[in-house]
């Protein structure tokens, strides 16, 4: 696995039971995954040469993230090695321009958007989409948030134009909710759906995962997960994609961003699913029969653990341990920082607001916010 | 953690969600526990030097098998490094002797013995418990079934004598079945007791693990649980400890052996469990709050791998996960030899025949018994 955050440490944790020998390309020893791996290539993942020597011997490539310049992709590929997923589809996580041609192609619903050249062009895709505001975001290298602009005006529409990038113009959807559809796809083909889970963003990061969706129709749930598995096959995608959905107030489900790793939406799974999200994406990339993507409680909360003000988490996380015995902690051996994420916390459970008081109650304790 | 088995490799996996940094002492990298850790001290459990390498910075030191000598155990804690559980409290998992006479003084219910110098020592003795056959043990060094016989008549209790070890007798229970009760304890004397399962043994083995055992009355279960309990805090244990028990015809409950570390008989809570018997003896040996020991389903069945005659299980492990979805494998990394445990499988669910039957059958696909 290309990158060394917690998604790779987790990954790392389910590739144990697997039996699978698995190693890390990692750009420090002092990074989350790069901690707890035992094969650990030291490297740059914009470097075709340290990619070449982590990719050797490696039955399959597969990634935390979407960094990788799509040329070295091509390049590891032209090497014959097996990249999963590969440059072709890993190209529509990594471009959100490329992502918006191909949905509109496959005919999958999303926000209304358009390629813009400088802000005259904004204003004018304002006027058409019903008026500011209107979103912007960097086709390329956003994530929680960052690369994303909600502008008012053609001024303010001026900022994104700063960096030389391209820039996608989206309207400003009405949304009532964020939900998420994680689907895995194998190259065979096969493909399993998690149960929608809602998704409360604050600030642009993801702070908490209610696992399934409180109140979404059966109807509605199905739709997601068509678009989804719909999605994964018309794209070709192997391993776990999350489709970050808008759900409007008039009824509709609309494809916010995706991601073909796995995704802080489905970090629930480790703990409520009989199959964990990292399970079957390692499954997947090597080829194996899929696990029961199937939730093991009525009501599973995640609640991302942001890091505060104190540093040093130790004594939290024994109160949190101590108060709670049926807390799941998981924390990523990263350095406290205000706002970056170092761990989350599961509980499941028969009564979604227990669960969620729990969860809530003890990330809140970690991160400081409240000390009782 | 000293020793680089498969109980090491499952202790690291519950280690990374803990943010906890895991090092093992291992005779070489192709072990277990070796191949997946990060940190990775190669050398000997019975070089006191290599031992104090490996506790080098170590918070903690903790134990995957009872095979460190109790002497060299003592020297660590005279050097001032924190060993858990301490020498003291191991000893009478490493010394059967030992342990007889502990659980003699804490009044906890045995299996009639005795220590015997030799055969005739041993006639007397099955005198005094109704006859042969008797059990002879090693007080050393004996696991799955090594170090132990049942022997019929003077001639053959001849044989354990010959390595010139102490021997111990005891009377053979006329058992009904064995079960174990788990417990883990930590320093600050908090305690947790798993559900009492059943263990079924093929050859002095573990074969399969049912948690809860099946028609276990609350009473006898709630018994067993008090008397590990029991032991685990009159020994001073810290950590997980494994009490094997009979259960006999009569509705006795005999204490069989003690365990100080995971245990076979508790790898069902890898998935069964709110929290692993990894988890919580980890949170134990750091003297962490401990966390909820109770089943997430209401059975659980547990199934080792064992090495058949195939040296190669790819097709097989392919099979399993196509088969069954839901079947949770877990594989340790090591060459299969015939008898040796080279992994388990876990099923959860409501029907237990269901559960027994899917269990078994990946175990036995697995090691070739069955081909379809």
């Amino acid at each position: 696995m290309v990158g060394g955050g917690q998604l790779a440490r987790m990954t790392h944790q389910a590739a144990i039971p697997l039996g699978a020998r698995f190693r890390v390309l990692a750009a420090s020893p002092s990074e989350s995954a790069a901690q707890v791996v035992g094969d650990v290539v030291l490297g740059n993942e914009d470097d075709l040469a340290d990619l070449r020597r982590f990719a050797q011997d490696c039955a399959v490539v597969t990634f935390d993230h979407e960094q990788v310049p799509t040329a070295l992709l091509r390049a590891l590929e032209a090497d014959g090695v097996v990249v999963r997923p590969s440059s072709r589809a890993l190209v529509h996580a990594q471009d959100k321009g490329v992502m918006r041609a191909a949905l509109a192609e496959i005919g999958v619903p999303c926000p209304r958007n358009r390629i813009v050249a400088d802000p005259a062009e904004v204003a004018a895709f304002a006027a058409e989409v019903g008026g500011w505001p209107v979103v912007l975001k960097t086709t390329r290298g956003g994530y929680d948030g960052k690369g994303v602009w909600i502008v008012r005006d053609e001024d303010e529409a001026a900022v994104p134009f700063a960096a030389g990038v391209p820039v996608l113009a989206e309207e400003k959807v009405d949304f009532t909710r964020e939900l998420a559809a994680c689907v895995v796809r194998s190259p065979h083909g096969q493909a399993v759906a998690y149960p929608v889970v809602e998704s409360i963003q604050v600030d642009g990061v993801c702070r908490e995962v209610i696992a399934p969706a409180p109140d979404l129709s059966e109807e509605r749930a199905v739709e997601a997960q068509r678009i989804a598995l719909s999605i994964a096959g018309e794209l070709d995608v192997t391993g776990h994609l999350a489709v970050e959905l808008f759900e409007t107030a008039d009824g509709r489900i609309l494809v916010n961003e995706l991601a073909m790793r796995p995704h802080n939406s489905g970090h629930w799974s480790i703990d409520g699913a009989v199959t964990s999200q990292f399970e079957n994406h390692l499954r997947a990339v090597l080829d194996l029969p899929l696990g029961d993507p199937r939730a093991r409680a009525p009501w599973t909360v995640m609640v991302n653990v942001l890091g505060g003000d104190y540093p040093d988490m130790y004594r939290p996380y024994l109160h949190v341990m101590a108060r709670d015995p049926g807390v799941k902690v998981h924390m990523y051996g990263k350095d406290v920082k205000p706002g970056r994420k170092v761990g989350h916390v599961t509980v499941c459970g028969d009564d979604l607001a227990d669960v969620r008081e729990r969860a809530r109650h003890a990330a809140d304790y970690l991160r400081g916010d409240i000390t009782e």
